[in-house]
């Protein structure tokens, strides 16, 4: 491979963008179609620009395969059709391993091939809360344990969150009157600024589209305008690695205004103008309305649920990952979404994970300054985050896969078994036998480590062990048992 | 009324028992049929006798009115035929309050209108274990809060539980088989001997017709057999007044011997044998196994599952009243069912019944001498049984009726709320809000009581409270609020 020190040149999963300068007369977000064509070997990929303001059009792609790639763009706009160029793909760099897939049905993998298991957190309206707070939400996410975070790209107006954004996602009329069919693009710009930085610390951006919390209109657009905005979105943000697509958060709150067909109609458009298929999901209110996982423009089961025992009912109803991103929160608010023990959220998000799937985090404890975490951002206070850290080490030192989980044996309403490889984690809730010997594997000796999952704690039990043989437990609630065969 | 010094009297709701001497030959458990008809005013109901050894018939009855009753009785053997008599019935003495009916649809109470709720435990297999063990069961009973015993009647072959009961319930034959076509009336006088000192302890002995746990052959008869048994079970037992009838534990592990329409035919043949209609209920072992419990021959829904938020389900579905039976045990042997925390039962135990149901307590603490409460008594052991108690004197200061669950607002997994007359109770579980101000009372004043479920404290919260207050909250898990309304 050559280059030419003029050549441009991107790293894999990168953004390459083309900008052009185009009309600036009429409505340039509705008026000019363009988009350009990115060839390599056999494939083609050809995403939608953007307009950007001051007369400027942006097409941006991220190539997912390292070599040259050549592009032509196609327009209604003459000075716009048929521009040609290409650019140089390099191997991606440290700390870069592509979007977010799903792997082996029911888990996560970056592009790269290594797993991704999700631990995600919640932090919904911290774009809207001005520099001092969005930088220190940063600092936090930098030292916590999560690689994912759900945000919502509008403003959100909710208990606690009554403050005005310091971006509004869309320009203004001469009357004040907010224009739907043209974009501001500064909210733009910081958003994807914030989007990038999540990106730099490792933590996918899982992008709430629509969501009930709203007094500007954001959520009770017209048909054609919900289009415009999807457009948009994917135009400007798709070419960022880290993003994900939830539709909506509770988007039964808002069925009202979007029938069930105008969901299925804003997954599919997401769906065919997104050229890397980034993950879609999203995301119920009430229990019982679990949208329909199983279509298949759903990439994996998101859900609110705080019956964790149902994890296994999950996978087999839909056959895709189940994430419960929303199993109530660690808190003391009087809403009784936001005020579990942090020892139920950790419990929970073990019964989720050991049973083959993921949960969400989010933090409510009452502040001064109703600066909530799970909504605002700013600093964690509770005490759930530093053992969904250990948790994830746990899940991280297991053979690659993800956890399959052990079926039949596990019905009871707090006991969760899963198996990765030669490696079984059997975790027991609220139980806490004195001793041990169901569910062991019937064809080698194995090891056994004790795992306190709230005092953080991984004890060995001395010895190697046959089938039937009855292991000595720790008598305690919240422990795991992890046995590892040894076969020689 | 007049009573002749001659008169047997019997007071309401005790036994009243005609012995006659008959045939002794070929097989007088089969072959003599005798009935007698009790009437009174314009009612009668017409028990079946049991033959009981030695030539002597009886025929047993529970009278449910106060006055004079008379009796006729009709056999095929002649000497046993139109035997007549009459008898004074007086009314019940202190702690006599007749058997336990169904009560406002989903509760239960007396025959003389006292509330009954349902605070029950387990001991299957206590009157097997010997006089010694049995009667510090007695004692042990006699100290707990416990007012029903899900016992069996057939001896029980399971894991901890390998000992041969004293007594059979069949004969022999000649060459040592047992024949299931002749009681042994020792066993049965043992039985009901132990069911009145119940009794006398004011515990419904629910009687658990059938049951897996077997290597006597008791499981698995042939339906001619198992007819004769509920026959000479329910002409025995159905005269004392704390008898329900459970047809099984665990019926579905059955299913092979006895298949469904077997399980509603005995439930039927029960149901037209029983002149007093004791509750009827059938306990599962698969959680996926329920039966149907909407049937008109059962009068309760009894279930072993320990996804106790279902509560609301299973009332809204059967309609009667619900007793989760089996939602774990408090214990530490290996079995799942069987090592949960007490607190994690007394958990359940507040789930189900703060959402207007009931709940069984069992106890399965490794015992040396394999002497665990749930199968053989002897003495309890755990931590649950005070909290059990704490619980069962709150439920009894309650307005009468029981307990109707909150809807709607209730949905979560770990919390319950009910209301009973002017009077409702939150139970808050994992949840612990530092305030509280949903689900309050909007037509009046009301004040409040916080109750820690597990340190068995109740504390006033100064002041009257309107229904858009904030109530102040303890903030910890495991605590219930008590709301009074004080309209003046």
């Amino acid at each position: 491979m050559t280059t030419s020190s003029s050549e441009p040149v991107v790293e894999q999963w990168d953004i390459f963008e083309i900008a052009l300068r185009g009309p600036q007369t009429n409505n340039p977000f509705v008026d000019v179609a363009l988009s350009a064509e990115f060839r390599f070997g056999h494939r083609s990929l050809t995403p939608d620009s953007f307009y950007d303001g001051d007369g400027v059009y942006r097409v941006r792609f991220m190539p997912d395969a390292v070599g040259r790639w050549r592009y032509t763009t196609k327009s209604n706009v003459a000075e716009l059709d048929g521009v040609a160029g290409e650019f140089l793909c390099t191997p991606a760099g440290a700390g870069n391993r592509g979007p977010v897939r799903v792997h082996n049905q029911y888990h996560f993998a970056y592009a790269d091939g290594a797993p991704f298991y999700s631990f995600g957190t919640t932090c919904y309206a911290w774009v809207h809360q001005g520099d001092e707070l969005e930088e220190q939400t940063l600092q936090t996410l930098a030292a916590a344990p999560f690689n994912k975070l759900r945000m919502c790209i509008f403003p959100k107006d909710y208990i606690y969150n009554a403050n005005e954004p310091v971006y509004y996602p869309y320009l203004r009329n001469a009357d004040g009157q907010q224009d739907f069919s043209r974009f501001d693009p500064a909210f733009w710009h910081h958003l994807e600024e914030r989007i990038g930085q999540l990106r730099d610390l490792g933590i996918e951006a899982e992008l709430i589209v629509f969501h009930p919390y709203d007094r500007w209109g954001y959520a009770r657009m017209a048909e054609e305008e919900d289009d415009l905005y999807l457009r948009y979105l994917v135009a400007r943000l798709a070419a960022y690695r880290n993003v994900w697509w939830s539709l909506a958060n509770e988007y039964d709150f808002l069925l009202d205004a979007k029938p069930m067909e105008r969901w299925d109609h804003s997954f599919r458009l997401i769906q065919e103008k997104d050229p890397y298929q980034h993950l879609r999901s999203i995301h119920n209110g009430d229990v019982r309305m679990n949208y329909d996982h199983s279509l298949p423009w759903v990439t994996h089961v998101c859900i609110q649920n705080s019956n964790v025992n149902q994890a296994q009912q999950w996978r087999t109803l839909y056959r895709k990952p189940v994430i419960n991103d929303e199993c109530e929160y660690e808190g003391n608010i009087p809403l009784p979404w936001g005020n579990i023990s942090a020892q139920e959220l950790v419990h929970r998000f073990w019964m989720m994970v050991i049973n083959g799937g993921y949960a969400g985090h989010g933090e409510t404890y009452l502040h001064p300054q109703d600066v909530l975490w799970w909504s605002k951002g700013g600093v964690l206070h509770g005490e759930s985050a530093s053992r969904i850290e250990f948790l994830r080490r746990i899940i991280e030192e297991l053979p690659p896969g993800g956890l399959q989980p052990l079926s039949d044996a596990w019905l009871w309403a707090r006991m969760a078994g899963g198996q990765a490889g030669d490696t079984r984690i059997i975790y027991f809730g609220a139980h806490r036998p004195a001793a041990w010997n169901f569910g062991l594997p019937e064809d080698a000796p194995f090891t056994v480590e004790w795992i306190d999952t709230w005092a953080m704690t991984i004890e060995q039990v001395p010895g190697v062990f046959q089938a039937a043989a009855e292991v000595p437990a720790p008598d305690k609630p919240y422990c795991a048992m992890r046995l590892h065969c040894v076969l020689a």
